[in-house]
């Protein structure tokens, strides 16, 4: 019912993440609405993307500039005893907000439901094994993935292939988040919180 | 955090309406995993919305191709003697797939929630006067506007404006909606579903 | 876990309806902490339910003091012409809070999901159709069911049911609930608020 | 509108807790429904409560039986050097749930959103100074309380509260939950999983 163009973008913009079509067509008349100018500067920084973006080939994080690495892999007093990997990039920047972690990151570019072969090579295994062989300084490798199923079997699989390593290996603890209650806590996250008690 | 072309674009899509910062971020992710071709497609269905979509100056609806008037505004058969008000596109779509009118649309540009004088004047009040002046088969205006406070204070301006016109003026009505449940409404929507009972 | 007393009671507050066993828990410990006297109180007025409270033969509606019919049957004034039918005593009072409807009502006992004899079966069929019959002053048949599945499946079979008796039969308005949005709503009520424009 | 009895059972189950005006209205038609046999077992199950439920004076948990302490206080191979204190019994059932903890507790009865004398003054903090000095063998004093402000103000206020005596005091630990997202987390909770990482 929308005019072909409006339908296109409505379209795409349903692929996006969190987007339907209802979204999507409100996306479509905010930018109806806006100034060819401001239409320009929303065209010029995607294209920008592509441009100016590039990907660190240590940790595979995104970067601009100069350089051939990122700031965190090219950061002088980082400790490179400890790198931890991570499911995207939007993980590794909820990790540098908490400002408590000095270490190096590997993004893995996703995580796996079930340890099939297929999915597994989506991941950057060889890059993350290539990484760690060249990198003898890491003590401890940190697999900080979501509590979720996949990231457990993410985890475990992680655990698996690097125990021969014989680096220290290690996951995020588990307990009560902020704001959480022990009224509606699962029991893992309790028998966690009893644990990891301090 | 984020460097300085990827943070401009999360910036951007954060004006999106329902965008925060951390949809916006899962937007920019997203898009620099998708190839270059299709982020030209991207690109140019964006920047065709200007080129290609018109907007129809008897009723403000946006359309695309040769001719001066929107598709509905052209068309031979829709009755000439019914004019609905909506306030936006996304509202005149949202009635079109009813299939059940067949009269002509004026779009308002919005709604007002008091009627502050600064306020009307975003609305397009003039076009509208001139609209049902040029349109004198006009019978019924149907003022079809949310059952929000905004759509109800800017129904009862337009009550108020059209009513030395002489024409019938309607509103839609009001009573439950499909899966409503007579326990949860309130007082004035079940009172609206009994008396429009049929 | 809990001691014998008050998982049984637990027991029995998970039966209510919207009630699970966590919120059941918190109605014991919420019972605890009160002292006797209001312990007793309500005890009372639950074994008052069954003392006090009678159900009216005329329209199965809850009652108490003396006389033999309820407020609602027994009122001088209502309009004799008028049944409303609901599924039960909370739609009844929704409807009565309106202050819009003088007529006299019928509670059904429920509604069907599909028109199966057994479930037929366990609806006041019966005393309706006697009701009807013994107040030939009816003139208008309202039914009165939320616009759901089973709301919909008990008005179409009552629908049939009711018409060989040439009463005029009607059902509650559909269209915008207050607060409404045209976005948000689904055709078929959009459809109706159009049909019932007013 | 209810009658009486309806009326005051409803402002009765409206002060349960979780428990509205239109809620406690269906457990009064569930009610109205149920046999009398099924309404003595409720009545004589609310009853059962004050008679047959006694208090632990050790740890101020529920019990029933003989005896004079609840079953954990009383139970021979707990373990005499943990004593967790909880603010309800509700949370104590959540921690005993995980099978993970052999020590005792202690109800404190509540806790404080700020340390004003009038709030604590409701918490057992006298019997608590007094169950620790009867019980010389605790070595750690486990706060455990939501990581909400209500819980932090109160683990704060024991903490200095305890801290002369020269014990072990904890807290349960922080951390992503079962289920938990680093995208999502915020940054106190991630500080608290990269800390606790093992």
């Amino acid at each position: 019912m929308y005019s072909p163009t409006i339908q296109k973008l409505i379209d795409l913009f349903s692929k996006f993440p969190t987007v339907g079509p209802r979204t999507a067509a409100r996306f479509v008349f905010y930018l109806m609405q806006k100034s060819k100018e401001e239409i320009e500067e929303l065209i010029n920084s995607i294209s920008n993307l592509k441009k100016n973006v590039k990907i660190c080939p240590l940790c595979f994080n995104s970067f601009e500039g100069e350089g051939e690495f990122c700031q965190i892999c090219s950061h002088p007093s980082r400790d490179k005893s400890l790198l931890c990997i991570v499911a995207n990039e939007i993980d590794l920047q909820a990790l540098e907000k908490t400002k408590k972690y000095q270490g190096f990151y590997f993004i893995l570019g996703g995580t796996v439901s079930r340890l099939r072969k297929a999915d597994i090579e989506k991941l950057r295994i060889k890059e993350l094994q290539e990484r760690i062989k060249n990198q003898p300084k890491i003590k401890e490798i940190i697999l900080a993935f979501n509590s979720t199923p996949e990231g457990e079997a993410t985890t475990l699989y992680l655990e698996r292939l690097l125990r021969p390593l014989n680096k220290k290996i290690t996951r995020l603890g588990r307990g009560l988040p902020v704001g959480g209650e022990l009224e509606y806590a699962d029991e893992e996250t309790l028998a966690s919180a009893l644990e990891g008690r301090k």
